[in-house]
């Protein structure tokens, strides 16, 4: 190498190759090799292996102790990015989804929620938080926008249980068709991490969503916050 | 509203409507309405405004000032995720992407860099590390893994102005293909922080692209961090 790695370079070159095989539940029974092996395998030193490792730990997904070793510690699940799905038809096979309704009601559209769902400024539309968790441990926190046509029959739906995207295509009589997404790394505010329960400044993926209707009409407006050490967006792209 | 928000929630919902539009320029010279105007759009109080506000600061899009106002100092940039393009590629209407060359050399492959690009473990490929650059600002560091046959010549290019993908289409003869991406959310280290002129435990968006030549042909590894705060990642999904 040219110009020689620093320590932490390389510690941080170790992390992301054993990041990718603690995700994939590669180590067998999920246990690390010790570091003298690890060492060797990425012909690297005791000291950058420990600094790898404890990059891993920082990030939540591996524990370190005395006498039991490293250990597998991350439930982190795989989120589809090439088909529009709810959470509950996305993780079905790792687990139950449930939602805790934290508010709901009707509100008036201000200008950029009313833009963006198609409707006057003042319009009613139906706000919905959800705290959404997986086997029973936080994942995300939803906020949720809807024209109030199709919210307010949504509020009278068991929330708990379901997807919002099912609901609403029974609601409409029709499948939904397209969605806007963009999603971005940012810090939870202190009251955030409270509520999924992440340390102060834990990083969140947010994702923001408008879903249309198979017709075109844009239905659901939604600001998502994932905590980043328990999910991975995964897309196919095309060059 | 049923049971009422708290201020917390109220000021996190006026936060997400307010930076979409400072993300997309909405205001006019890059100024905010003053607390009171932003306060009756929202028919929120005062307090709330002035909370919500605080949470943008926080995340880097705003500033706030006596006698100013509240500015939009935010400088972030959209990621097509709909197909496969570089960074400079997908950049080119924001300004000029540039590489730092940090580190760079022949390896022998690990076990599991050795599986995802399909050579045998101990087989030589090449590494480069860079700082990626949008208009001389810190965008992302990139860990790069090439097969030898492929990265060795990628050395003798300018890696300083190019987008590796571009470059090893040249190299290889014929256009890359498909890529599998996997993203999450995570706190920069004290290194990265550093390097990416971030705070401490600073939001990291890390990309992990396994990108394939035309013919199927695994080429490129990369490990990619975003800055969180100067990338949005965009794309639409069909249900």
């Amino acid at each position: 190498m040219n110009p020689q790695p620093r320590r932490a370079d390389r510690a941080r070159q170790i992390a992301d190759a054993l990041r990718r095989q603690v995700l994939d539940g590669d180590f067998t029974n999920g246990v690390l090799p010790d570091e003298r092996l690890l060492g060797r395998e990425f012909g690297a030193t005791r000291n950058a292996v420990r600094e790898a490792l404890e990059l891993l730990r920082a990030d939540g997904l591996i524990e370190r102790s005395p006498g039991v070793g490293t250990v597998v510690v991350a439930r982190k699940y795989p989120h589809g990015l090439n088909r529009l799905m709810g959470l509950a038809e996305t993780l079905h096979e790792h687990g139950v989804v449930t939602n805790e309704v934290r508010t709901s009601g009707v509100v008036a559209a201000t200008g950029v929620l009313a833009e963006r769902l198609g409707l006057p400024v003042g319009a009613d539309i139906v706000c919905i938080e959800r705290l959404r968790r997986l086997n029973d441990l936080p994942l995300s926190l939803d906020l949720t926008y809807l024209p109030a046509d199709v919210g307010e029959p949504l509020l009278a739906e068991d929330l708990v249980n379901n997807d919002v995207f099912t609901l609403l295509e029974r609601i409409c009589g029709q499948p939904l068709g397209r969605a806007e997404v963009g999603m971005e790394a940012v810090n939870a505010d202190p009251h955030v991490a409270a509520v999924l329960d992440l340390p102060r400044g834990g990083a969140l993926l947010l994702v923001e969503r408008l879903t249309h209707l198979a017709d075109g009409r844009p239905v659901d407006l939604e600001f998502i916050r994932f905590r980043g050490d328990r999910l991975t967006m995964r897309a196919v792209l095309d060059r």
